[in-house]
């Protein structure tokens, strides 16, 4: 059993450089310990889906998620870490909100790493997703729904606007890239853990919406309107295809309207990212001023 | 002297797979061949610097670059691009518009790539910024200026946003990230030849902005006035800042009006490249609006 905080941080502020690390964590010496080669396999969609785990690299990362509650499994850290004292202690906010924390050599935590210059703290978080049903419902309302996004920097920026515009619920349709790949989580920068996050397949995704009452908007490179046009309703579904082919017909049939964002120049195509970014803040717009407008 | 491409295009038409290539081509075997060094160097800033020259990675980059009028220096391609008509061709044409063409092996193409599937074509443009000065500047316009942009990514969408909008230059001002970097070449999807780029200090390019009567806005942390707020001028400069720190008090104090994207939530702040691009369109909207709204 852990000890209390208050005595590991007595214990810590004893502690000079260069000893041993707190009896409380064990430390790894082998790149072939078992916990190693799990956190070191979460760089592959297959072991996070059987595992139901995934790698937020760096103390941020960390933070954002026991701020919001997540569940951290285990938490590594190299030895020198523990000289740190906010290390240290965000070690100790890990190892009591359940996480199994282990100190190791710098080597052996830069094989878990994807980055060169390894994080001081990489932990793994149990995954977690919102049921489409108890997103938030009732009232103004504004959703964002992602169709078949592809490019886990492009979801992980994505998630990070839903984030900064307050979105009530960010939901992957179809088949999307892994929100939970380190790509991912990191171009989030936190705000994976803030957002609510769902998935559903294209049919119970239009089955939910007609449910909620909400008027589904998508941009679209074949409409006409353009998008700062419309006072979008209170309660906006907005829309967002995938990168390289958009919306398919049938779902664009199925939208209450489509609106362009418009290009001149040579780009074919907006980013996604910068797209979503656009849209999201024009409903935020249109919702914050609706009726000061004609 | 190279054939006229109709000379080159019917012995392409004859030449079964498998033939040597054309002898306008050389064919290179060696990886310690001085123009794939060259090349290979090129993902190195200082080499990009000293050798006035950068990569463009794929078909769709080189296709757009001679659109543009760029002027290539050296293309090199997988022996078997030479088998399909449309590689083929725009071979021709890169060495019609003075690239020296190479072909090699799939092997050593890998080493000039920095992907890991090398793309089939792979060319050398030299670097081309336009003087400050030379940017549009008579009647309405919108410029985009980048303070201290660092990551090459963010430059690169934001270059491709700034094409989509009709941006009449982009200015880089201070210790900006290399725009010829791989990484941003990529990112732009082919907007960096589109777009006038320049760089300027920033006393050069507060000089400018005063000298053009352009009205500067900046969208600040710390301002109060929603960005959507303001019927910005006919002539305006958008001014973003480093993804860490904004901008310096200093540079605020010069700017005609700050504005806040607002935000909620849990993130700090959103995406570089996603600001700029709610900004961009929201200077957009206000410019083709001006008059109608109240």
């Amino acid at each position: 059993m852990p000890k209390s905080p208050t005595d590991l941080g007595a214990a810590h502020a004893d502690s000079p450089r260069g000893r041993s690390p707190p009896a409380d964590y064990d430390h790894v010496k082998s790149p072939a310990n078992e916990t190693i080669k799990l956190l070191r396999s979460l760089d592959r969609k297959k072991t996070r889906a059987e595992s139901g785990l995934f790698l937020a690299e760096g103390a941020r990362l960390a933070e954002a998620a026991l701020t919001n509650g997540w569940s951290p499994a285990y938490a590594v850290a190299g030895q020198s870490a523990l000289d740190r004292p906010r290390t240290a202690d965000l070690l100790r906010r890990l190892q009591a909100a359940g996480a199994r924390v282990l100190t190791t050599t710098d080597r052996i935590l830069e094989t878990v790493s994807r980055k060169d210059n390894p994080q001081t703290v990489i932990t793994a978080f149990r995954q977690r997703l919102t049921p489409l049903e108890a997103l938030p419902g009732t009232g103004p309302r504004r959703w964002l729904a992602l169709y078949e996004v592809r490019d886990p920097g492009n979801l992980g920026s994505i998630l990070r606007t839903a984030d900064a515009a307050g979105i009530d619920g960010v939901i992957l349709v179809g088949n999307c890239c892994d929100p939970f790949s380190t790509e991912s989580v990191r171009a989030t920068m936190g705000s994976l853990f803030a957002v609510r996050l769902a998935e559903a397949s294209t049919d119970t995704f239009l089955l939910w919406r007609t449910q909620q009452q909400a008027e589904l908007v998508a941009a679209s490179m074949r409409a006409e309107e353009p998008h700062h046009q419309p006072i979008f309703g209170s309660r906006t579904v907005i829309l967002m295809g995938n990168e390289q082919s958009g919306l398919p017909p049938a779902i664009e049939a199925a939208c209450d309207r489509l609106v362009r964002i418009p290009m001149q120049g040579d780009a074919d195509s907006l980013n996604l990212a910068a797209a979503t970014a656009i849209m999201v803040y024009e409903v935020w717009r249109s919702h914050a001023y609706a009726g000061a407008r004609p």
